[in-house]
């Protein structure tokens, strides 16, 4: 059982009540945080601790700000070892691993801002790979039930900080239980929130597509106090997700470069097209479209085209000569690509979708060629694999950035040939789509709004 | 160019009009689309039409309905041929994979029970992979702006079949553009909706999961009308999503059978505070587990290992020897996973997703056991991959199949060890998990209410 020689800390809720009576300064927290980690001694909890000097510099300026102003004014709090806090060092618990960032994490650094004093870095198993908390090179803590029953992991000095009543909160991460289990075997409350709420910016990934960065406290208010303030976007994290309202006006995107094969009449008329729309717009940006681009060549030049091989491996092998050698060919280059090549494309097209939902927080509808130009059968027999991938080029980003989008028919080139532009919006814009489509694409004659100069920056 | 000897066929909302007004009959419509169809030939447009007399039954069938209850009554719909239609030939143009199924597709089946006639089956680029509308044992159709101008694909009959004036309406599938770039090459309009808002059940895949539905008309209201009809859940489609409201209250759903390791105080003490919770809810649902341990199993056991080599890949390689053996090795496993497999397992992570939605359309919030035993450092050491796997059994799906969730305590065993619950919710729940946890979790007597017994079937 714990040897508990100084009082357990108080919780976010009662810290911040005694605060605004003025029963309690920080001083008197921090002193009290110096002597329950001097009481505990080596406990395996800790890899790394804030010098008591510092620790008492922090409480001396918050001495000079409000109490009522900040919501976790004077809450002293632990962070995993796998969560970057500027100064200290981040391990992993690998000691080969570590480093010393010079910025904090997203969540870190939003705790600091609402006022909670960092007091050090908790131990871990290592890389956050394992639930059990015994995968360290920095020793196992044991549970605060004692018996010696394990502490459970991979947050494992995390949940045994709190549950001690060394610190009131701690964060953790959870990608598998590593918030949760840790918080069950030492009975403290572990909130695991949906991936994206909570900025995952500065963790050491474990799996980058399903880490969390998880909340340990003693009681449930105190983990609804920290997640108001840990709840939000994060710019650094290409995760993170948020319900923020968008526009919904008809302000239109419309793209500052365009490769269209050098076909000029093409050009004249998507410029055309784009003069009528934009005079009936409610504004229009300028935007690049390189990220949506690279995203598109993922499909056919990256491990997507895997896909094709998941549905049809089957069927080639046992008609081996019944499929069109451009089609074999193409799907079979699936096979080249490992799981660790398709998780990487999915990284970098989690940034590229990043940048897409910033462009749509600016504007309602992005305007663009559907087809850069058009191919007589004679043209296209000369060149048909490059001159396929030409004809995707302004279409096939869409499904991987999970967009929408209407293709619709804007009269023909000086030489007779069809001209087609595409509204594309966010998910589930397709009665936006519909009818701007309606407001935008009719001809009429363009007096032209002032460009709005911001877009998103490429990641 | 087109040398049409029929005049086109009239668009949706015209057909409507002319049908409520009594000035035409279906009949009227499918001698029009018999004539148009023979006075074209062999245009490569289609891969199979459906007999002249099932047409002319369908139409003496919906004469004998009213025109105003159906949306699509008598509208003429061609259907590109990777999509089933009962009774037509599915070839995704290729020969040798054809099949005839007995059911619709979904979208077929919403544009039939919508009141809408099956005119044949069109062509397409095999298998979905393509731009061009060339790559087809069954010919490649010119687009309608002649020339010999390509129609583009991979949708290419369909989006003839609407620009020809053959039918008003066409079914296309859309994964990189074969929905677009053919409108856009002859002049029609083609609305690629957003990932899983039309459903894609019976479907041949190309990409399962970023394929659509999509759909060809003369213009955009047009357009709007047909979105209207098949825009919806689709059961049979793991990748339909609707915005359907859930749930709001405090239904429980409780698990019907759990895996405890044999730990027969921790199953005492876990039924307590499920009574105590079951107590306070507003009904509860008893619902087998075996889905969320099969999502979980593919953390450990399946391709998402790959995503923590992806990230630690090149450390391991240069510090060989400064990574425990057993991190390691968990770690390594990763390098066996192929981009297939990946894909494999997504989809059937997806499946088990669906099941998931449908749980929480059912109950609000899950109620689960944390841990499902503790162990002492020493029973850790004599198993420590098949103990650690233990410990996640109820925490690892989680991430996987984007939930919510908040593990607090919930008193000890008999014997004195910790025993945690874990409350369970859907992406973005956390205020009601937060909430429900302070309702829900303290010991309270249980008069306990009547279950419901509806539980989602296991896909």
């Amino acid at each position: 059982m714990q040897t508990a020689t100084a009082a357990p800390s108080v919780g976010v809720l009662g810290l911040r009540a005694a605060y605004r009576a003025g029963t309690l300064r920080p001083r008197d927290v921090v002193e009290a945080v110096l002597a329950r980690l001097a009481a505990r001694g080596d406990d395996h909890v800790w890899i790394s601790v804030s010098p008591a000097a510092e620790l008492r510099e922090r409480a001396a300026r918050l001495e000079t700000l409000d109490p009522g102003a900040l919501p976790l004014y004077g809450v002293p709090v632990a962070v995993k070892d796998n969560i970057d806090a500027a100064g200290l060092p981040t391990t992993a618990a690998c000691p080969a691993f570590a480093y010393t960032p010079t910025v904090d994490a997203g969540a870190v650094r939003r705790l600091r801002e609402a006022g909670a004093i960092v007091v050090g870095k908790t131990n871990l198993d290592q890389f956050a790979t394992g639930l059990n908390g015994g995968r360290s090179p920095y020793g196992a803590p044991e549970s605060v039930f004692g018996g010696d029953l394990i502490s459970g992991g991979s947050s494992s000095g995390s949940a045994v900080a709190v549950a001690a009543g060394i610190v009131p909160v701690a964060l953790g991460t959870d990608t598998a239980g590593s918030g949760r289990v840790p918080a069950a075997l030492n009975g403290v409350v572990g909130l695991k929130p949906t991936r994206g709420l909570v900025g995952a910016s500065g963790v050491v990934p474990a799996c980058r597509s399903l880490d969390c960065v998880s909340v340990f406290t003693r009681d449930v208010a105190d983990a609804a106090a920290v997640l108001r303030v840990l709840a939000g976007p994060d710019p650094d994290d290409p995760w993170s997700r948020t319900g923020a309202p968008r526009p919904r006006g008809l302000t239109l995107a419309i793209p500052e470069e365009l490769d269209l094969e050098g076909d000029a009449a093409m050009r004249a008329a998507f410029e055309a097209a784009t003069d009528r729309a934009v005079a009936r717009s409610t504004g229009f940006v300028r935007t690049t479209v390189e990220p949506l681009r690279e995203a598109g060549d993922l499909l056919y030049g990256g491990p997507w085209v895997a896909e094709r091989l998941a549905v049809l491996q089957d069927f080639l092998a046992a008609h081996p000569d019944d499929v069109l050698p451009v089609t074999r060919s193409v799907v079979e280059s699936g096979a080249a690509y490992s799981a660790v090549d398709a998780f990487r494309a999915r990284y970098r097209l989690q940034e590229l979708k990043a940048w897409t939902d910033r462009l749509f927080a600016t504007a309602d509808l992005l305007l663009l060629p559907t087809v850069p130009t058009t191919f007589t059968r004679a043209e296209l027999a000369a060149e048909p694999v490059v001159r396929n991938l030409v004809l995707g080029r302004y279409t096939q980003f869409t499904n991987l950035l999970d967009l929408a989008a209407l293709a619709v028919p804007a009269g023909t080139t000086a030489d007779g040939r069809p001209c087609g532009v595409t509204l594309v919006g966010p998910a589930f814009s397709e009665d936006r789509l519909l009818a701007a489509a309606e407001a935008l694409l009719a001809p009429v004659p363009p007096p032209v709004p002032t460009p709005v100069p911001s877009t998103p920056e490429v990641p």
